[in-house]
């Protein structure tokens, strides 16, 4: 069960809501964020919604079956958008592209992926300066000062920045230099982390557990949602399987399932769903068409020399290419 | 190593090849399908291809070091096209559509199919006789008797079969009333069934395994190529993975890398490959947008009716839309 | 529902019987074994059982909530025996010790493993005749008049064998030869095949299919006993996963779970189930002490001149230490 | 290459080896743990390992052509020991036993476990109090308060306090009341923790992912070990797959691939491994067989009423049985 509380709800009015909320037999955990005031009851009593629909400060209550709540549709039908700023919007039926670098490397190749960037009409440019790997001897990226050296040239261009945060004291520090916080595939459910990205008043990108199922996906979303923050979005990234024949298997079946179960928007990461850079551009259309939010994909001014993930990497011309391609998809896809 | 033969090669001449592959080092099996004649050398010796180049009776010869040969495209880069006639062609760079219910069940069922199909255009109608069912009490299909019925009404509207074999001995009996034999993913390896379809001048369309990967999918192509059989048509048909919110997973990748491995026809079956009726349509639309050569997927005049597959079958109305769908996309990615 | 016919049951009797069944709202299939007289009733209708239990030639009655229900342990509680004649019994309580080579060679090759065999206390040898393999240019076995020259070695030295059967085909051709069909991995699901087995009074193992389900095993096992024939066994052999550092993944759960659901013997192949011939033993040794009834595995006196499978196959000297300590194994775990 | 210095290597030595390894080619890190002083050069270079083996300061030199080198056993032949203190080893070749709940509750339940495991000469226990849970909404543990209870009735029995530690700002915490830091299956390639984990002079055991690879899971071990604490268990406990009819799939494989990769303890967790109370036991005893160092599983002493895992956590009497059945199991085991 939600209940949506008015805003203008007072103390008296709420306690009275969760007196009548306990007596129905259900837990309940107040949920407050950028949008709203919810109480959520958890539990399974069967009771006439008339016994609490009448009372002061309530804006609307909705029993929700599913485990994970305010995520769901059954609860909020109309898509969630989140707004950027400066014009930059995912999920308001627009289709969002989002590129750049394996990795942030140095200022030419920021410069570099930046003027690519303008020049095909992207907004949002994706890189890691904290670089999770298996491996304690490989590249861990530039860490802040990276990051800090690319917010400048990016915000002179006029481009927003989705880069990946991997614990909780990374959140402080990048806060004021990123538009978008990603969780990566190894961090899905890393409950604390998430829980502290609740706090935050900026959007936040779950990628899907590099085995995670799309029911674990959206409880992810429902851990930041819940601690306060409804800047939300999930991306497919392509799952673990036995083929071998390409470095994960894009799962696009997630497409239509998730946005038929949540309201938040879904975007889809091609280059690591295939992992094979010459056929990047045919699963990232696919995506598209099976109803994907947004893309975002890998690109940078000379792959072969990039510093990791260079082999799903597109170069400037092939990113243009696809830019174009995915644009015209889209506009298909809306006619129908 | 595949050495291509003249026409006119005589029986001297190929002795004579035949003997110098022997003293290189090689294995050989000697192949003849409907279009060629050619000696497959299986071995890894590194010799001078000019030592065979000057031969008489030799058209071509060629290197190719994957496992699988015949129908590797390192030997034949153009695609090969599958002509069933009366202009009904899989693989030319059209869109070929393949629709129809999980089962044959009577005169009336496949009278409202056909209308349909050919109402929409479409010249290929799937349908069941021999169903593989998990348990031995489900309904196991028509038999050759409900092929019969479809195949006098199919002929009359200018209409395709296409169905699954299970068995060596359905071959004969099936063989004057199908265009194309479907092997099933239960059965795609099933090595002696493809060792018999390749004796046969029809059409063999070769479902993934359950979970097969792509190089085994190829190997059972090359199976039925080394028995004497070009025709053939490879399908993509989702697998099996850890994930439950859809019936299989589908292989996306498994398009663009089994159209550039391969020199085969690639289609889609988005059916089973979602199993979800409301998500047949995005990503059959993904399909064709990833390069897939066809889609073949369930249409029923009454799914919630139908004899098994109901949950994941199209009704007219959705076939119609979605046929037309199919057309726009693959009209635009041949602008691409 | 599962009803057990009497061996004396007249005609009428069962015409009654079946009326009854009917006027229940279930259908019904007949089932004659070598051991038993049965009607399956397949249906959900609730009804008083003792509607039935009165009537003339029902020895017993059923009620199987399971969709398998021959195969099921909650029809049949005690453990199914196989007997293979001359003192070799399979699930009576004791360790099946089956052991032999991928693919027969030669009758050298034969002779070797048979004194082994004879060395230790082995009863039953394993081998191929007919080999499924990926590639259609890979050794596919010596075939049937492989099979008499070590059917006639082996009955001189009061060896039973089992042997895969890839087709309907070969079930007659084989029949005097074998004491144990065996369906392969890719066979699992090969319905007619096993309808075919069915019909022979001769045991069947089947194996697990590659990524087949426990319940699907049980199910392809319910087909060959609704045809006709008691006499199975069930053999788990690793099922594909993600993880390459092994063959296959050794699905250790299966022992325990198939065995509390079905009343037929399971048996382990640890060769098959890792992959690697160090490995071979412990991993033998844990199907054993999960509670397996026997162990199928692979030996050789050249491993690494086998034709096939070289890679896991142990040598004589490893074979004799594993047979010793998986009797240690088994004879400790009887005493729990 | 790992160069192990000797413990009265003086700084101008130390620099000479630097100077010569950076001479080669190599890339270097610098690892201090509690028991050595290591130099990792991380390169691929061809040379005569005589040019380093004369410098003063060298204890000894190992190529190691695996991508994690310390923990691997082409370093180190011997086995690691980890020693908990008060007679409590993990490694030596005894078998460890670690039971207890899945959450720690309140103080009887605590009292209960442990007055069981000291009646059956258990000296480890296992319990969380920081619970990683796929909902917002569900129990998450009693916290540090809830710990030290447990730690307070755990030293008086002289038992040893195994919990999962879920984010850096808990090891702090944590610290002085644990004797092994468990990083769960979520958390496995949390790199960040294992980071920390590395500065902290307590054992630490890693559970492999949830569909980690076994080289991931070494990977990261490395990064522990790298970071500076030797002091690590690996744990096995079960892998996602397509098979639903278990919680996981025991990867029995596992254990002896891990034995022969690495010098680490592996330790198995049978009650995740399958998740069905009733197939613990068998489960557990195949581990032991495999040649599991250890076994952890959940118990407690009214199952039915655990506040998490009930349905795979055994009682107290199977447990006893359990215990005496696997060191058994471990006695016949070293015997062969």
């Amino acid at each position: 069960m939600i209940i949506q509380l008015t805003s203008t709800v007072t103390t008296p009015e709420k306690e009275t809501i969760l007196q009548q909320v306990k007596d129905l037999g259900y837990k309940h955990t107040e949920v407050t964020t950028q949008r709203g005031h919810y109480i959520i009851g958890i539990g399974k009593a069967e009771f006439d919604i008339r016994r609490l629909g009448h009372l002061k400060g309530i804006a609307d209550i909705h029993r929700v079956s599913d485990d994970y709540k305010l995520v769901s549709r059954k609860w909020k039908v109309g898509k969630t958008v989140v707004d950027l700023g400066d014009g930059v919007v995912i999920g308001d039926g627009s289709l969002a592209v989002m590129a750049g670098p394996c990795s942030i490397e140095n200022e030419a190749q920021v410069q570099g992926v930046i003027e690519h960037l303008v020049g095909n009409g992207v907004r949002i440019m994706r890189g890691g300066v904290f670089k999770p790997r298996s491996s304690p001897y490989a590249f861990r990226g530039l860490g802040i000062d990276g990051l800090k050296m690319w917010y400048a040239q990016a915000r002179k261009a006029g481009i927003k920045i989705i880069s990946e945060v991997m614990q909780v004291s990374q959140i402080a520090e990048m806060h004021d230099y990123v538009d978008v916080f990603q969780v990566g595939a190894r961090n899905t459910q890393n409950f604390n982390l998430l829980d502290e990205l609740g706090k935050v008043d900026k959007a936040v990108m779950i990628k899907r557990g590099i085995s995670g199922t799309i029911e674990e996906l959206l409880y992810s979303a429902e851990y930041v949602f819940a601690a306060g923050n409804e800047k939300l979005i999930l991306c497919e990234r392509g799952i673990r399987t036995y083929e071998k024949a390409s470095r994960n298997t894009m799962d696009i079946n997630a497409i239509p399932i998730l946005k038929e179960k949540t309201h938040l928007p879904v975007v889809a990461d091609p280059s690591h769903g295939i992992g094979i850079r010459e056929f990047v551009a045919p699963v990232a259309l696919a995506t598209v068409m099976a109803g994907a939010d947004g893309v975002i994909y890998e690109t940078h001014q000379e792959p072969e020399k990039a510093a990791s993930d260079g082999q799903q990497t597109l170069d400037f011309e092939e990113s243009a290419r696809l830019i174009g391609q995915l644009r015209r998809a889209h506009a298909l896809l809306r006619e129908f």
